[in-house]
């Protein structure tokens, strides 16, 4: 699949350009162009991550645990791919072949549905792919591909239970949201990431400024990108101003509750709504808070249950803290930048999950599997 | 609540005699009167359940995986509670304090949804188990029941997406289906139980009668029993007229294909209608095969992805049946009726499960429970 990749990239920019030209005619932002827009770098940078998923371990057939039982019976969880996981994604090209090997070095195979935004550039990709595949013995279709863009196909295909296993949804929240509300299969997602970083009364203040400077401002426009900033009530004059004024350096734009404001003047005085809301953006709400339980309780009302983070010192703290707060990923004393397959040592990603169901967090090969009992006796029969 | 349960027995068994004549009046099987009846030896049974899951080990808070990345940030897996669990089930009051006791020894709060033939059972039941979280100082509602039998309330349930996490079914199979259509929360679940044993070429006979005969015969009403038996045709006229006449003394009725009446003869004919019924019944339908592939294409055409078992001496043929076979539990010289939580070990069950996401096979309090990221550091940002 690499090769090809490398192989056909003159075709696959060929067709790219053909997206790329609609895009600009349907008068599409620069972000949307500049994430269909492919080149060879980018092809590149596609192909390495084919070969480093291929160098992954082969997750199937591990026997996650064994165990002998009195009557003699050895029970075993054997990893087993899932079996069919379609995939149901935006305008990014790379998605093809990331998810196209993922799937398969799990076992799987796999449905793809790109946006019809990048058609051309995903059947170019899903040709070179599939080709690949036959090439290597495998059979015809496994990888799929809709071909068509009609909105019906989705349709249908969300209600093939009994051939699809798995539904992953990957773009925008109303993407996800359509996807879940017609889907019949089981679905793995994540609609969005309010991310909060709590600066404890017992937190070191230079490590906290560091954290929230990096979880707001070093890719905002990322799901574990913080959006709110709690700040004990105790220290918030000591922390607040110089750190509200290094994010203003930064053009990051502060909203704030009350006693922001008092320490901080001039700041835009912080909604319900803009607690609620994922700017992706260089926007930071942020609340000064009386305690880690209310702290706690703002995270919970407002939180979306995928990266929260507490600065502290405190050992009591930080472990009620990473006990009590539901969420994906619980941070001490780190970025919520972090959570990433790549970063958390998966060695890849096909997704981030808020779910509780089968798989939460940074999603590798490992959740593109399950399992089975494997029982090997000799004789046993149930008295 | 073991101890409320044995204390107002009385009160238990006083409104359950009012289900019981409820379902007599309305002249229900007896089988279905009997799963429905309670007696001083049952809620006993109850209660003791009650105590053996309540000395389980506590899954909550286990360290699952934790491993350290290059820049230092530990990175753990915490089994955590899943939050809140929906039963719902048929006319076995049982399920009440079975269900109920899981689902908190596992952490999780429990909304419990009864048939209405055992509804005065059930809320007695219920009124025992509330007043027992309640004196042990956990809040109201931390076990949760619907009092009402109207079917809009099960409805309404089945769409609390933000307040229920998992639906569990128990009970026959058009429950679940129903349960299933109209749920927009996650459900675990299994439909039916046709498991078959294959009797292959290389089969120690004698092993293969004993194994065969306990799993049809030892409790044919179960999801595990077997309904279909597969001989290779090498070994069918060694093995099949005297199996065939050991289940037939037992009042076994065999249906089988043509091979098989050619060296049973006088039995019914096998239609595809019999391979695909679960008969919950001492029926049994018989087919010769001629290969390992052939018993697989079977298996993979009629089976219900439950427990599927091969009775071989032959090495490559069991490694292969395991490997292949898609389903649960896969069995090498063992009875499929060991599938089952307690048989497993798990020390408890909440049922089977023939989904693939999240939990397969028997469920016990590792599968009520999920896991978050918990990743403690000391200042780490990203680059």
């Amino acid at each position: 699949m690499a090769q090809g990749l490398e192989r056909d990239a003159g075709v696959i920019l060929k067709a790219n350009q053909q997206d790329v030209a609609g895009a600009a005619a349907e008068h599409k932002s620069t972000a949307f162009i500049d994430r269909l827009s492919l080149n060879e770098q980018r092809i590149k940078k596609m192909s390495d991550d084919v070969r480093a998923i291929a160098g992954l371990s082969d997750p199937v057939g591990e026997m996650i645990k064994i165990w002998r039982r009195p009557n003699g019976l050895m029970i075993g969880k054997m990893r087993v791919p899932l079996g069919v996981i379609g995939i149901i994604y935006e305008s990014r090209p790379n998605v093809t072949s990331d998810c196209a090997a993922l799937c398969l070095k799990a076992g799987n195979t796999v449905i793809l549905r790109g946006g019809s935004e990048s058609i051309n550039s995903n059947r170019a990709i899903y040709n070179v792919l599939s080709q690949a595949v036959e090439a290597a013995d495998f059979p015809a279709g496994t990888i799929g591909f809709i071909a068509t863009t009609e909105r019906e196909a989705v349709m249908h295909m969300l209600g093939l239970t009994n051939y699809i296993d798995l539904i992953i949804p990957r773009g925008g929240e109303s993407l996800i949201r359509s996807v879940v509300e017609n889907s019949k299969i089981p679905v793995i997602k994540h609609y969005k990431g309010i991310c909060h970083t709590y600066v404890d009364e017992y937190a070191d203040l230079a490590m906290a400024e560091e954290v929230a400077f990096n979880a707001k401002v070093q890719r905002p426009s990322t799901c574990n990108a913080m959006e709110c900033l709690l700040v004990h009530s105790a220290v918030a004059a000591q922390f607040l101003p110089k750190m509200v004024r290094r994010f203003q350096q930064a053009g990051v734009e502060i909203r704030g509750c009350g006693q922001t404001a008092a320490l901080c003047p001039g700041i835009r005085p912080a909604t319900d709504e803009d607690y609620s809301t994922e700017y992706l953006d260089l926007i930071l709400s942020v609340k000064v808070v009386s305690s880690l339980p209310e702290a706690a309780a703002h995270i919970s009302r407002f939180g979306s249950k995928h990266s929260e983070a507490i600065i502290t010192n405190n050992f009591q703290n930080g472990m009620n803290f990473l006990k009590s707060i539901d969420a994906a990923c619980v941070y001490l004393n780190a970025s919520t930048r972090f959570t990433d397959g790549n970063e958390f040592g998966l060695g890849a990603e096909i997704g981030v999950s808020t779910d509780k169901l089968h798989a939460r967090g940074p999603m590798g090969l490992e959740e593109l599997t399950t399992y089975k009992y494997v029982i090997m006796g000799n004789g046993q029969v149930r008295t």
